[in-house]
């Protein structure tokens, strides 16, 4: 029997964090006088009150922490955070159901960014707050756990990050603690620096605050139905842009970068891959808009670049209806949907360095079938690739491909459309925001979708942030054996 | 300088072999007093003047057989072929034009079954057998291929069946000649025997024949724009479903069985696999017909096991236009499109085996998460399976997923709506026949579509049919170095 105890404690831990962040939508309601402070504070009390139970419980505990804890701990302690995340969205005076409110906080805490809320310009601030904060929580738990937890557990092929995170075996829980709070730091500049940017620019004090979040967070979540198309300011576009760009490159490099080591950010190939397909896919978005449209070149180099680089990192912003783009637009959406960004960033979807050792190992596939006997090393980051992370990569490429038809599939058997089952399914497992579609595209939302939709869409939106192996190792047989 | 002759020489006899194929349509269509004859004619004339001329320049070679020959082989035999063989096509007084008669040639000749001919009822007999030859030919041409040279080119995998097809490592050639001779008599007999059967359930002698030689060969060309819903016959329909799963085994099992050797039929985890797959689409989609859809039960079964089986073999035929069969169905339709049957059968697709494969290979990975220094071995058919295959297959899969993307994508771009585009390129590559939605669903067909979108879906068909990594090795570098 597992003893579960250091699980609680981390998982009580991370409650009364957040916790304590709900106190911040309470101030922000009370400021203006809306009553829903009250559902913050209680909602507050009542998950410190878990937490500190939790802590309580589990403390003093000697039990040596093992393989097996960190799934679980991983696991559930996004399920439990996003329950009690979830219960001001229940309690609000939006009356919205459990099935609403699970999916709205998954979707906040995993930086999907879809919504089940129309009406946001008038929502109380609190309730737009809170939402922001899941997001900026959910993008700096994923970087810590991507520095400090996923390469440990070996998922998808990250144990590749594992020596460029800890260069000695010795003092890792330490030099862990030191890195995460050096990762905060910066994740908490860049999010000051962002809402300084977008009040200079013009935003409200408030909008700026919390669209800072969730650009950093590469979350998406916005203050206003029309998402950034809202403020219709060129200058906040390229500012966003920068900042989901900065918020798909690897956390760590930038802790390398201020401490003076320049080369290893500038020569990281998967940098360079990212930003070469991102230019890549705004080029040709654009071509097509000012060629195929009629935009002016300017026009279209902006629409398709902030539009190309929100899908691709996974936030899920929008300043205009990129679904009324065309047959041409729409299968570029999809495929760069599940790219993502780089490994140790806000973003999810399949991630660059997984295509870049497939890609290696694809291409030493075709080097060997003509010489069978030879024998060719596939490279990653200047560094050979083993054979057991090509095999982990690989295999994390098929469970992605087997969970999206599945979950695909399922949405589909609940009645939704071809594009709305398909986009649905890609944008919960790759954690990025609107889907495709007249019903779940930039300009529509998931409010309109069955209940049973959104629990499952949840569930792929937790498999995704998790990158699938995590919490499907759960469901095997001899994780239960002793 | 590579020398080629032994390449010309083998597709040089083969030229001989389709020059000798246009005789039989040339006499149909004599018969009816057809002036059709005259093009089967002319196009037998021409093409057996191309082969002998090729088999002249080349005979007496000595040289030897290498790797990179096969795969040249592979590729040019299969194209060369198809341009001649879309020769009648050109000429008849059908008027096609060089996209549809190629793309046509190309789907009959790698048993993909698209076409983009209407009026198939009143289509002259020539040009109907002429379809039919040209699957019959390509099905068997595959099964040939599959245990002489795909697994020595160790694409995809395919090195699996490499020890079952030759237990001894000399006499190799001899041995492939036999097992060629014994495949052509199996292949040869069901055929006769599937005509048989379709003649005395009421088919006229050429419809028997045709639909026999496409049933067999898993192709799905009918001599009728219903296709196989024209003879409105359920004792035909479940003869159909037999054939087409027939056509789905290892047709090197048969002649193990043929030798009294049941074990390995009944034992081949490869089959078992196919037929749980194949009996549980059948019964979800027969539920469904019942429950959702207001069948009979028996109606529901009969045309769910028809048109399930029709498109995870890749046949193609239809009973009915299943597009209607609403959101539950069409995203399983799709799925088991790239399904396909078993390795050395005359179906395409990624094939079960690989799907044994990476889910032994996404096992065996899950157990690892929990004891990364634990040794845990996947097993294909009661073997062990090496890390050459393992990564073999999952490149397979990577180029599958990337290949069918980039096809999509293309045929997007030239306007095709999004289920028409992605079902275009499913269908395609996976060699099934008709796609998904209005345009080119089971009740449409190939015609409307732009002529690059014909040309790059008949570039997919030999992609696909072809395992992918057998074309592809030519454009690499290294395959033209030296």
């Amino acid at each position: 029997m597992l003893d579960i105890r250091p699980i609680l404690l981390v998982i009580g831990t991370l409650l009364c964090v957040l916790a304590i962040a709900m106190c911040f939508p309470a101030i922000a309601d009370g400021v203006v006088g809306n009553p829903d402070w009250q559902v913050f504070a209680v909602s507050g009390g009542f998950t410190l009150f878990a937490g500190v139970a939790l802590i309580m419980t589990s403390w003093g505990t000697k039990t040596r922490f093992t393989l097996r804890h960190g799934f679980l701990m991983a696991t559930f302690s996004w399920l439990v955070l996003t329950i009690f995340g979830a219960l001001p969205f229940a309690f609000s005076n939006m009356h919205m159901s459990p099935a609403d409110s699970f999916f709205e906080a998954m979707s906040g805490i995993t930086t999907t960014g879809s919504t089940v809320i129309t009406g946001l310009d008038t929502a109380p601030p609190g309730i737009l707050l809170w939402r922001s904060i899941l997001q900026w929580l959910g993008g700096l738990g994923i970087i810590v756990m991507a520095i400090s937890i996923l390469p440990m557990l070996n998922v998808g092929g990250m144990q590749l990050f594992r020596v460029e995170a800890f260069d000695t075996e010795d003092k890792v829980l330490p030099k862990a603690a030191q890195m995460s709070a050096g990762l905060t730091i910066v994740y908490l500049a860049l999010t000051f620096i962002w809402a300084g940017g977008y009040w200079l620019l013009g935003m409200s004090g408030f909008d700026a605050i919390t669209h800072a979040m969730t650009t950093i967070a590469t979350g998406g979540f916005s203050t206003h139905d029309a998402s950034m198309g809202y403020f219709q300011s060129p200058a906040i576009d390229a500012l966003t842009t920068c900042g989901m760009i900065l918020g798909s490159l690897p956390f760590i490099l930038y802790l390398r970068l201020i401490r003076g080591d320049v080369s290893s950010f500038s020569k990281d190939t998967q940098i360079q891959w990212f930003l070469a397909i991102a230019s890549t896919a705004v080029l040709v978005v654009a071509g097509y808009l000012w060629i195929g449209n009629g935009m002016t070149p300017l026009d279209a180099l902006r629409y398709s670049s902030f539009n190309v680089v929100s899908i691709m990192t996974g936030t899920g912003y929008a300043t205009t209806d990129y679904g009324q783009w065309g047959a041409f637009a729409i299968p570029i959406f999809f495929l760069i949907m599940v790219v993502g960004g780089c490994a140790g960033s806000t973003t999810c979807g399949i991630k660059i360095f997984r295509f870049q050792v497939v890609f290696a190992a694809a291409h030493t596939q075709l080097k060997k079938l003509l010489e069978p006997h030879g024998v060719f090393i596939p490279y990653y980051n200047h560094r050979p690739i083993s054979d057991d992370v090509i095999v982990s990569v690989l295999s994390f490429f098929f469970l992605f491909a087997t969970t999206f038809s599945f979950l695909a599939l399922a949405l589909g058997m609940m009645g939704l459309d071809f594009i709305t089952a398909m986009s649905s399914a890609a944008t919960a497992i790759a954690n990025v925001g609107p889907g495709l579609g007249d019903t779940v595209g930039p300009a529509g939302n998931f409010q309109s979708l069955p209940d049973g939709a959104k629990w499952l869409m949840a569930g792929g939106m937790l498999l995704g942030r998790l990158e699938l192996f995590t919490v499907m190792v759960l469901f095997t047989r001899s994780f239960w054996r002793n």
